[in-house]
């Protein structure tokens, strides 16, 4: 049974740690009766997105590992008996804070931490004044019928990201996200933005023959206005399902036979020059 | 001025060596009363694509760096005061053969000399049989105005090749290609083909931001239709312009500008993880 089942919540946020974590909780308690394999959430689901500016007091959103927020999702995973992503402001100490991942499985097992590795900071998103880049390498969650390969929002621009996961045998690439419209620049770009977003990641769908799926959150927060278009793409680059920009619960059948079927037909990975990309650890040339 | 005319010419195999290099020439001519600051050329346009079937006496089809049809393109791109794209054929010696491109500036000087880094191997595209994967890593072609990034077909699929490409200064990244419907497959895929053909080229121009060209050829050859659709997408990987499956001469301005722009809009390279990036010198993780 090469079929599986991916659910995902695209939420709007309710404005503080406590109601979004009900808030979800309840749309996950949701999607676990049409029994999924997996529930995906958006980037920095339990707030909102508060890197829209710089403010000191918004490094308090910071959770650590051991806070009752993940506890309440570990549980929750484990009651409904369905593997479970938990995307979260992390807080090693009062020094350091990341924007994580964790992958929780079906047991209430802790089987995956990444920590963003690329991050961006442009005019509204100003990441770099909340985390560190990730220093936990690119990452897989091994969820016994498939492998969950962890990347989040800004690391959708890289191919080297999507690559360096893939090659840890990800069947399914994963970017919970935070992608906006803002007021400040032209609607007539609106459309161009949305397009590239999703090109991109059809793109690395194609090159490592994977599953990818993206999932946004939605709603107005200040001047930005957050897309939606959750989506996934089969590893022939083709779009199966896409999210309108309204709040909404998806789930979604896939067959993991595509990969192997698209590697068989374009057999990328046996044909890449591994001898000359040493130059990819340059900044320039 | 930051604009540029690139032209390109979306032919159709006339049989021999001899015929096609008319064919060009004439089309070349052509081209150049509109000025342009660049005429690119199919991959190996000077003979059928002959990687249909894995045939001896087709090696025959390589020619030297000396040879004269290399000299008649030089003499041609000198005597039209246009940059050239010389896609051929390469005979090294009787035991080294590659896919190679030149690029002829408007002088007649050889300023890059490029050969396919990645070679396919599918039914009908029997390449690895004919080229010796490239020697000569990754090339630019440095044109005054502008430098051309020198990719060929199968490398369209690696974003390894582009980025790499990209990181010497490329502000166009240019794939002659030779890529075709194929009789043997389901009609069903085709749009699906065409569609990652250029999904996976739009996603290079995006993370690189630099403009990206394909020119294909048309026309079919026993079980292979070509399917042209030549194309160019700017730096925000919005496709500017795409030919039919028809045989057609291309002239178009492209601003170079749109390559600062977006490197301040998406400025990805400033946030590439390089010291993560080791494993991707891996075959697999």
């Amino acid at each position: 049974m090469s079929k599986i089942k991916i659910a995902w919540i695209q939420g709007k946020s309710q404005g503080s740690l406590e109601k979004n974590a009900l808030y979800y909780k309840n749309k996950i308690e949701d999607l676990a009766k049409q029994k999924p394999d997996l529930i995906l959430l958006p980037e920095l689901f339990l707030s909102d997105y508060f890197a829209i500016e710089e403010k000191a007091e918004n490094l308090d959103l910071a959770i650590a590992l051991e806070s009752d927020f993940v506890k309440q999702f570990t549980n929750l995973a484990k009651t409904l008996k369905v593997n479970l992503s938990f995307p979260f402001y992390e807080k090693v100490s009062s020094a350091i804070r990341f924007n994580s991942m964790l992958v929780i499985d079906k047991n209430g097992n802790l089987v995956a931490h990444y920590r963003k590795m690329h991050i961006p900071d442009d005019p509204g998103f100003y990441e770099k004044f909340y985390f560190r880049p990730g220093d936990k390498g690119f990452q897989v969650a091994d969820l016994a019928k498939f492998k969950l390969g962890l990347l989040i929002c800004w690391d959708q621009w890289f191919p080297e990201a999507a690559r360096l996961t893939a090659m840890q045998g990800a069947d399914v690439i994963f970017y919970p996200t935070a992608i906006a419209w803002d007021d400040n620049e032209d609607q007539s770009v609106y459309q161009e933005q949305l397009d590239a977003w999703k090109t991109s990641m059809k793109a690395h769908a194609i090159a490592n023959n994977v599953f990818v799926i993206a999932v946004n959150r939605v709603g107005r927060e200040g001047h930005l206005t957050f897309w939606g278009n959750s989506f996934c793409v089969n590893p022939f680059g083709k779009e199966i399902y896409s999210d309108s920009v309204d709040e909404v619960s998806t789930c979604l059948e896939i067959d993991l036979n595509d990969i192997e079927e698209a590697r068989k037909i374009w057999p990328f990975f046996r044909d890449r020059r591994t001898d000359s990309y040493q130059a990819l650890e340059e900044s320039w040339l």
